[in-house]
């Protein structure tokens, strides 16, 4: 439920001369995965840095326990794990697309801001829905 | 005159699988190549943009004759060809900083406008240092 | 018939502080919708490669009309316009997922190499296919 | 003497439509300081990586305190901080290169492995060197 999953299909600009896809590469597919989570909710980030707010990454991390390659299909999924007035934590999962084994795990940390760069609170129509459902 | 040499480390990230540098890397360079063009006049294109201009990229070509690889050091030349009252247009040739062999030669093409995109004319003061020295 | 679309969503990385895509980034993109041509017709670039060969890019170019920026989705039309015994040229088109406007158009040139760097013919098997449909 | 300063300029193509530098870049600086502090050592990763070795990236974490930003030089130290016979842990501190003011932390671990992606050890000649200076 606070899950979601993107499938992404590894480039060849994203590869290093390890013959592997650079370790750097997978932060970008972690703003990929979070964007998708979004939108899957019905928010667009775009949409969202349109009205006033940018949300701000104030900490990563990753563990590369195996490489992905060019050729590869990617499943990254993104998991809200802390929703917070002014932040959210996401968690992530990188598998190959096809033998579902797990490649990469990491997290992202972001705290929610203007464009003048103050701390600000989510707007009340978007803090129930990143709480998720109502249990019942 | 109107040239100016950079010195570029390659970095592991801007490889590929192939072992090489992506070819995409290489556009980069010529946007540090004409940034420090620039700067050896005395402007600074931060600062430029902060004025209320943008340089704005309307055309770029490249000829790839040999690969950089990691562990090269490599010149870019960029020379101004076409200064013209509301754009430029650069030429670059990426050298072997060994050898001197050429790699890749390319061009980019810009126009000036402001930020809300209409297109403008260099400010005076900065049009005579494009225009380069007097002839004596 | 010689041609294929690729549906590509913008990434907030592929941004600059002109809040639009950075110009070395549609170079990237015309690299996915080449790779895409290829598996429309049954190929995998991966799979190509690991058999001995690369698709080396021997030159581009590209025309930037209009910008793309993130919150668009973009289609990039790739055209197999010259198939060579040794090499191929790619046009290539981005357009506006939403309005159709064509945003830049481009192409691309390559060589097929061996893993040494020696140029080679495509193999049979695969030069039929480049050459697109027969005649009837 | 176990730490090593290298002085980068922030690129065009690094900054995202925050108008800052894109989150994932700084770990790109990772990379370049490391590689700094090995060659100021005697060693050339790229000669390294050419004898057999690869250091694969195991871990990766950065703090985002204050963003650097176009038009800025940053200066990032990078700090050997674990020693071990199978890899190594590096600490990050990306500085401004005016104010001196810390803007990003981050530490990188890593496994050293040969081409086949076998673990080993350091050989003896480099052993030495990451050990640092002996006490006296």
């Amino acid at each position: 439920m606070y899950s979601h999953e993107s499938l992404i299909r590894v480039r060849y600009a994203e590869t290093d001369a390890m013959g592997v896809v650079h370790h750097s590469s997978y932060i970008v597919w972690f703003e990929l995965a979070r964007t998708d989570w979004l939108e899957a909710r019905g928010y667009s980030y775009a949409e969202f840095e349109a009205t006033g707010y940018y949300l701000v990454v104030t900490e990563i991390g990753a563990r590369y326990l195996r490489p992905a390659r060019y050729g590869h299909d990617v499943i990254v999924r993104a998991t809200l794990t802390e929703p917070r007035s002014r932040g959210l934590r996401y968690d992530y999962e990188v598998r190959h697309g096809g033998t579902q084994e797990v490649l990469i795990t990491g997290f992202s940390r972001h705290i929610l801001t203007d464009h003048q760069g103050n701390i600000r609170k989510f707007p009340a129509y978007m803090w129930e829905t990143l709480q998720g459902p109502k249990e019942t």
